[in-house]
């Protein structure tokens, strides 16, 4: 047994270029709130006029910073975003909110917004209190020396123990109108030892009024973060906030108010996309990871049921271990189909490896043959197919195998 | 890394002695199912008059011969039990019925009943047919030769990859008359690799009715079996079946054919204290455990919130690993509370470690020692108390550590 990977395996080989967002411009300190030598501050600032809508976590031991989020998104005006990577400042009391008004008041001042607009996420250790004045002095100065150009700086500043920065780009039409959409994120769920949170921010400089934003996100956060998981444990911080300029209106792009409004199709669908690839971006960085996991399940009694099938298959430790040891257990799969609780049919109930059938009503394939699954297994990313046979429910979900390295991560690294 | 401890370092010292069960006798054979050079065939025969009840696995893809016992448990008459190690018979399709049949067939002949009378439980591989040709022809030469005192012999033929035999036993009284409790058991759910099932299977002379027999396991089943964990995998084979020979009332013991009656106070009491300590008995052969978990919660909004809030506490895989690290994380335990998705309210939650508080009122205890608590994590009986501070809902779930051992017996068997 080694060291887990320094970097995931499923790292980009590179960062992708990403364009400048009209009306973003961000800045990045080193505060020291936990580590040392590297920058764990961000500030972002947005053009006056820029919406906002996002997604918190459900957890009920939210953060107080996911609190103050869920205030903002109900006026939905944004005008900055603070975040510090070391400490969550989540199930910090009294003293958690007071640092979170600490650090939007700092913000306001430094931007000339309302605290309001300001909008705050911490990542980091649980419990330990996060004390503002390390680096709300520090506002000031970031919000006089932004830039649109520095994507990536971004990224890393938001880290924890991710292996690797996440980056997105997108571009969608507006009724012909260009517009540009790039996202960060970071982490994966409660992925990290004595860290929470998966954090993605995105921006575009599409005119979109907050409520009509509002439901594209609430709709594609449910098929593509909400159907990622690491280790089925959910933080108490995670945020995804998107965030509307609106500067593409100067040159020409309409507002638009209406989530159902035809024009909006184009963006809807991209931005769709972008968080499927940030969602992916997260598994692929799973603790301990040597096996990136797709679960597809189809023939279920609905699309819920279909997602709940998935999680239960993805989440189950006993199927994680089968794929990390390249064993096509499909006992396993049928296992965690029963137990999801949704409705099935033992009987009905068909099980592939990527395109190899391996069982199929309710028995073992007939065409099955150890030797092609087990060729397969081998491969780094493996699909996991159930067919339920009862209805056109589907879903797909992302994980990734459960190692020594998770192991590892989060239970030997006192020693 | 060294290989997992060929026993569990919490299995007893000794088998306990346990007396015969008036009525109840035992044959095992080799009948080389999947194993070589051990017992993987059990039969136990019951005097006429026996009643039976049981609680059966939820899955939505139980296997063969839990579709068998469900069957048989509407009538509640019990002669004979059948139980082979080696193939679970699960997802085994129509050979899978026919497979129980021709077993309930032979057995029944063998011991002269209906082959409704006959319970059978398979524990193994899921998805391998089972043929059943290789043992009914053995069933009548067992019948011939059963004995009253072979417990432990029985014990061990259910075993598949359990590191100890779990045997216990209780006296209890009906109207002045002591009654004998023994049980077996094997396995903890989805724990074993390739294998399914929890097989809990309990007898006793006392003469009791079937519906008061079953209103007694349902409840005590919810409170014991049903609240162990490993790794939240579901078999698709767990059964617990008790059976009541009666032979008490030979001397003078009176039939209790409603569960209310007083006169059954002790027993109910009595065979409850012989589930639970089988029940923990299973968690304590949890794949590579190191460390036996007790997760008590109290103040939720009720007993079956209480009862999630620990399970999930005892599912997380970050709990599990930081307890493995002997780390006292109990941002961690927070964070389970809060995914339970049962009702609770950060800043009235208290958590402990033993009887050292950590946390309290949504932020870390001012009396928090880290030493204090580092050496109590060093135990190897850990219990985490969680105190949601907003009801009387109260639970209590056993489990153990996730450790590299779960990985090496899970993954990397195949090397």
């Amino acid at each position: 047994m080694g060291k887990p990977a320094p970097v995931s395996p499923f790292a980009p080989a590179n960062l992708p270029a990403v364009p400048d967002v009209p009306g973003v411009a961000f800045a990045t300190a080193e505060a020291g709130i936990r580590y040392k030598g590297r920058t764990d501050l961000l500030l972002a600032v947005f053009a006056p006029g820029t919406t906002v809508a996002g997604v918190l976590t459900r957890s009920k031991t939210r953060s107080a910073p996911v609190d103050w989020c869920a205030e903002g998104l109900r006026h939905g005006n944004a005008r900055a975003l603070v975040v510090n990577s070391g400490n969550a400042n989540a199930f910090t009391g009294k003293k958690g909110r007071e640092a979170v008004e600490i650090t939007a008041d700092a913000a306001a001042d430094a931007v000339a917004c309302a605290p309001g607009e300001v909008f705050i996420a911490s990542t980091g250790v649980i419990g330990e209190p996060l004390d503002a004045g390390k680096f709300a002095h520090l506002l000031k100065g970031l919000a006089a020396t932004t830039r649109a150009d520095t994507w990536p700086d971004a990224a890393r500043a938001i880290m924890t123990t991710d292996t690797f920065p996440k980056l997105a780009t997108r571009t969608a039409r507006i009724d012909g109108h260009e517009v540009v959409i790039n996202g960060m994120c970071k982490g994966a769920g409660m992925i990290q030892p004595d860290m929470a949170t998966m954090l993605c921010f995105v921006a575009t400089d599409a005119p979109i009024a907050a409520p009509a934003l509002q439901k594209l996100v609430s709709k594609s956060a449910d098929e593509t973060f909400n159907c990622v998981t690491v280790d089925s444990d959910t933080s108490t911080s995670d945020t995804l906030l998107v965030f509307a300029t609106g500067e593409a209106e100067k040159r020409g792009c309409p507002r638009i108010t209406d989530a159902t409004d035809p024009r909006l199709a184009d963006f809807a669908a991209t931005l769709h996309d972008l968080l499927r690839e940030l969602a992916i971006l997260v598994a692929k960085d799973g603790e301990g990871i040597t096996k990136f996991v797709t679960v597809e399940v189809e023939g279920a009694a609905s699309d819920l049921a279909a997602k709940r099938i998935a999680l239960s298959i993805a989440n189950s430790p006993l199927v994680k271990t089968a794929i990390a040891g390249e064993d096509a257990n499909w006992g396993r799969v049928v296992m965690a189909v029963g137990k999801s609780g949704e409705e099935a049919d033992r009987d009905r109930l068909s099980i592939s490896f990527g395109d190899i059938q391996v069982a199929s009503e309710g028995e073992r394939a007939p065409s099955y043959s150890e030797e092609e699954v087990s060729r397969y297994m081998q491969q780094p990313e493996i699909t996991v197919r159930a067919d339920i046979g009862i209805g056109t429910g589907r879903a797909t979900v992302w994980t990734c195998d459960l190692t020594h390295g998770y192991i590892d991560i989060n239970a030997d690294y006192r020693s």
